[in-house]
Parts: structure tokens; C-alpha cells; sequence
């Protein structure tokens, strides 16, 4: 990083305003407790932390009431309460609380998609699956959330993987109310439990990402790279009988195999009753990842199947 | 086991008439989902597998309502109604979910402590603490219950531990409905998901325990032993705050470091703040277990301190 850059990739040079109103936000999940601790007890209560020449961070808990109740949510996941349709419908009074929480933060940290929404958002999240420290972009095409990603994954004395929303997907996420945002997805750890090494983990990426858009607002250029990222493709769901109960679960030889790819044949389902194998029968590879989530099983997902891509990012710099 | 006895082992025997009902208990925690999954699917549809030539075992969902909510109860944790106050209070239009299945469950399996009730209670649990495999007994003097355990640390392909509820402590589990009785309680799994190989393993120990009271029905003698257990000495709950809140995590060294001794100046816990260790401070060491179990942060427990000790178990037979 900070290379001298080349006059071709300078021609091709993003340049964006510096970055002043910074947001991490813990929480937006419950009883994700990494994420609750470390913005209640590790950033709040420790300011200094949140400090840069350039900037200083805030740091919110995202959903307080699930948080204080160690539960995911109360009445819907707020984290996908975050479309243009959900934040403008006239809803004002809506009965959900994540409904009103949504449009309360998208009134402090938006309006979404406006010049007034902050610059950048970090979420952190913690899973059951076993993804490791891995860190979530929407789009291939905001540069600068995937100059932070991949500052993270070099600087990181922990292996990251990038993960890549669809393409084109409507966003509907809480980080989707900041102009750039990212996700740092932690596991695996149980909801409802604080683990030491993932807390450690997500404050030093936290501290990174902080330094990394100080060093850009004063000046730093940041290179074009390639970026090696696992994209969604489709997700897979659980085989269920009539009721739409599991007739069987994710394979013992899947189990905790994120990001390692999956070809044809290999068993992804153990049968409860025969305790037969199901296997995998598309000839072309996929790579599982958020394998066996608990918060999945309701939502008709037993993990998503994605493609290494690699996509050109440009280089960056500040905009004076 | 098998061998023959000596002349002052048989003068020292218990015998016990042969156990007919024979009950397996899942989702007794509704979030736990290896038992669930394991007593809906792989025992109830296979009713082949609770067969055996002196008796057929009946599977229970213990709790159906959190169960299928897939949460760990709706009104109150299950696993504590069973005592004998609550059992016969006057209560029976509780507005609590549990206390009614509690005394619908006393009416089905007890009445708790009197002859009628069923003979052997094997309840299923996982837990998100490292607890490998696990076998809890209530006390060193139901016999059949220790050789039970005994008998499943014996034939398992996997380690297992015995944990021994402090003697004396007044029953409240579920189980405790029954004349003999233990747990099961396997991990590391997150509440809420089912993973395979603690389903495979749950499987295969309630196979062997059918054995084991099909071989004792039949008049095999089970031989005096030695038991090597952890018995209960006291809980350590988290550092707190006026609000009652957790100020420090389980120290990354204790994470996942059940049934490994614990000595003094060893951490124990890594407050959120400072980072800094808060350290076992007694001579005398102990052995932590249930060490950060999602379910404990509400109940004032971070892990329960244990100690080894060895208990003579008596060599039993049927009576005839």
C-alpha cells in the first residue's frame, strides 16, 4: 500500500470526500454478543479508541431493546428493514419495533442514499457457522468499502475472506443507510455467548478500519488490486417434510467446511431417520459458506452457495 | 463387565426389579435441537431402535411448546419444576406453560418418588459450552444410575466424563420424576442449531444404554467399581456492574478448557475495558465445567467448579 502508482491506474483513480462521520454499530442483532459488548463496554466506555487526527468514530448499539434481552430481534430482523420501500412507507406508528427503530436510525445516520447520510458504517456480526473473520461487501463498485476490505484482510494477523452481496440485489440492510459500509461476520460462536478471541478479534479489525480511513483522509492513495471475493450465487435449503419441518441436517463432512468447495457428489445432508447422505449434483463446484446458521433455519437457508470472483477495484484518493 | 464375582462383592450387591418403563427425553431445553431432532425423528419413526427383548422405551418431547418454537421455554426453564413443592402446589391453572407440563408430565412419569412412577429417564441436552461428552448422575447412591454411566463411559468410541450433582442438593430436573435416571450433555453446540455429530453421538450412547438395561434385565451382574467423577463444589458467576451487567468475558485460556484443573493465579476472566486478566485467586484448585453455556448468563453462572472424587459403586443385579 502507498505504492507510486502507474500513470494508467492513476488515470483511473477514484476519488471521494474525506471521510468525517464514522458508525460502528453493534447489535443489530441481539444476541450477537460480540458486537453488543464490544460497542457497550469496549468503544463506548473507551472513547479514546474511537479517536483518529482526521475523525472520531461513533459507536451505537443498533437494536438496544433486543440487545438489553439477549434476543435476536423483537417482533423482525432489523437487519432487513432497510429497503426504500420499508424506510418511506407512511408506517410511522408501525406495531414492530424494529420498524420504528429503522426509520429512527435511518432519520439519525440517513436518510438513506442522500448526501446527509454518514460516510461510513462498520456492523459487526457474529454467526454459528464457522466463517472464520470475514468481511462483507455489497458491491464490487463501491471502491472505497472494498479498499477497506482488503486493507483489513492484509493488515488482519488472522486469515479474512471477502464475501460479495449479489450484484443488482436491493439492499436492505442496516450498514445500506452510510454512503460506504461493511460487515465484519465472526464465527463460530453461539448466539446468546461472548466469546473472548472473537471480542479480541472484531476490536483489532475495528481499530484497522478506523486507521485505514484516517490514512485516506489525509492523503494516503490507496492502489487498484484484484479482489478474490466469494459471491453469492444461490442459497440451498434443508430437505422438509410436508410441515416444512428438517427431515435432515447439514452432512457431518460439510459441517464447519466454509469457503471450501463443495463438488459433485459430496454429501451435504444427513437423513434424521436412515441417516442416509444426500449429496451434491450440480457438475459445477460451489463454495457453501454460513453453513448450518441458526438464524437460517427460519428463513429457508441451510447455507449460501457462492463463486470465487475476482474483480478489478481501483485505485483511490481523497478529494480535496 | 461380566466377570465373576467374588464372595464379598456379592454380599455387598444391590438389586434392583427389572426396569419395563424405560422413557427418552428431548427438549427439555426447546432450543436444544440435537434431543428434539433425535426423540421427533430418529427414535419416534424408528420405533425399531428403542426395542429391545425385555422392553420397549418410549421417546417424549418433554417441553412441545418451546420445542417447536425452537426456544429454550416459553414461561419459565422446565428443567427446574420438578420439585416436590412445586409439583404439589395447588397450581394446576398455572399461567405458567411449565408448571402445567410439570404436573402433566408428574401425572404421565411419576408421581415423583412413589412406586408408580416409570423406572429409568434418560433426558438429552447440549450445551455451548466444551463439555465433550458428558454424563450426568444425581448422586453416588442410586447405583443403577452409576453403572448405567459407567457401563456408557465403558463401550463409548468417544471420551466421556462423569458429572456428579452435589449429594444432598434437592432433586429438580425432569428426569428426577423417575426411580434412576441421567443426562446426557453434549457440546460444544449452539443452542437453536442441530449438528450431526452430536446427534450421531446422542444416537448411538441411548442405543447403548437400552443395551445396558436389556443386559441387566436379563441378569447380567455388573461388577463394584471405582467411579471417577466431578462433583459439584460451587459457582462462579461473571463480574458484574451495579446494573447486574457482565464488565468481563471467560479469559480466551479458560474458553473451551472444561474439566482441565484450574490453578491458582490462572485466568479466568478478560474485562471488556482494560483487556486485563481477573485471575483464580483460592489455593486449592478446581475443576471448571459449563464453562460460558449460553443459557447460564441469566442464572448467575460464567462455569460451575469441580473436583474429583471417587465414589465405591456397588456391583448390582436384577431381583428375581
Amino acid at each position: 500500500m502507498g505504492d507510486k502508482l502507474t500513470k494508467q491506474q492513476e488515470e483511473h483513480m477514484a476519488s471521494f470526500a474525506p471521510l468525517s462521520r464514522v458508525i460502528v454499530t453493534g447489535g443489530t442483532h441481539g444476541d450477537e454478543l460480540a458486537g453488543v459488548y464490544l460497542v457497550q463496554k469496549g468503544l463506548v466506555k473507551q472513547p479514546e479508541f474511537l479517536q483518529r487526527e482526521t475523525f472520531t468514530a461513533q459507536a451505537i448499539v443498533a437494536n438496544p431493546e433486543a440487545s438489553r434481552k439477549s434476543c435476536r430481534f423483537v417482533d423482525t430482523d432489523l437487519n432487513r428493514c432497510f429497503t426504500f420501500e420499508s424506510l418511506s412507507s407512511s408506517t410511522a406508528n408501525s406495531s414492530s419495533y424494529e420498524i420504528r427503530r429503522a426509520k429512527e436510525l435511518n432519520h439519525l445516520l440517513g436518510p438513506k442514499g442522500s448526501n446527509e447520510a454518514v460516510d461510513f458504517i462498520c456492523d459487526l456480526h457474529t454467526t454459528t457457522a464457522n466463517m472464520g473473520t470475514c468481511i462483507i461487501v455489497d458491491s464490487e463498485k463501491d471502491y472505497l468499502s472494498c479498499q477497506a476490505a482488503h486493507y483489513l484482510k492484509e493488515v488482519s494477523t488472522h486469515p479474512c475472506q471477502i464475501m460479495l452481496i449479489k450484484s443488482g440485489t436491493p439492499t436492505f440492510s442496516m450498514m445500506s443507510l452510510a454512503k460506504h459500509y461493511l460487515t465484519l461476520e465472526i464465527g463460530p460462536a453461539p448466539h446468546g455467548v461472548i466469546r473472548a478471541d472473537i471480542y479480541n478479534t472484531m476490536k483489532m479489525l475495528v481499530g484497522h478500519l478506523l486507521d485505514f480511513i484516517d490514512r485516506f483522509n489525509k492523503g494516503q492513495e490507496f492502489p487498484a488490486f484484484n479482489m478474490d471475493c466469494f459471491q453469492i450465487e444461490r442459497k440451498f435449503d434443508y430437505p422438509r417434510d410436508e410441515d416444512g419441518q428438517l427431515t435432515a441436517c447439514i452432512h457431518p463432512k460439510l459441517q464447519d467446511s466454509d469457503f471450501k468447495p463443495l463438488f459433485q457428489g459430496d454429501p451435504i445432508f444427513q437423513s434424521f431417520v436412515s441417516e442416509e447422505s444426500i449429496c451434491y449434483e450440480a457438475q459445477d463446484p460451489i463454495c457453501p459458506i454460513f453453513i448450518n446458521e441458526a438464524s437460517y433455519y427460519s428463513k429457508g437457508i441451510a447455507f449460501w452457495g457462492t463463486k470465487i470472483q475476482t474483480f478489478e477495484i481501483t485505485s483511490i484518493k481523497v478529494s480535496i
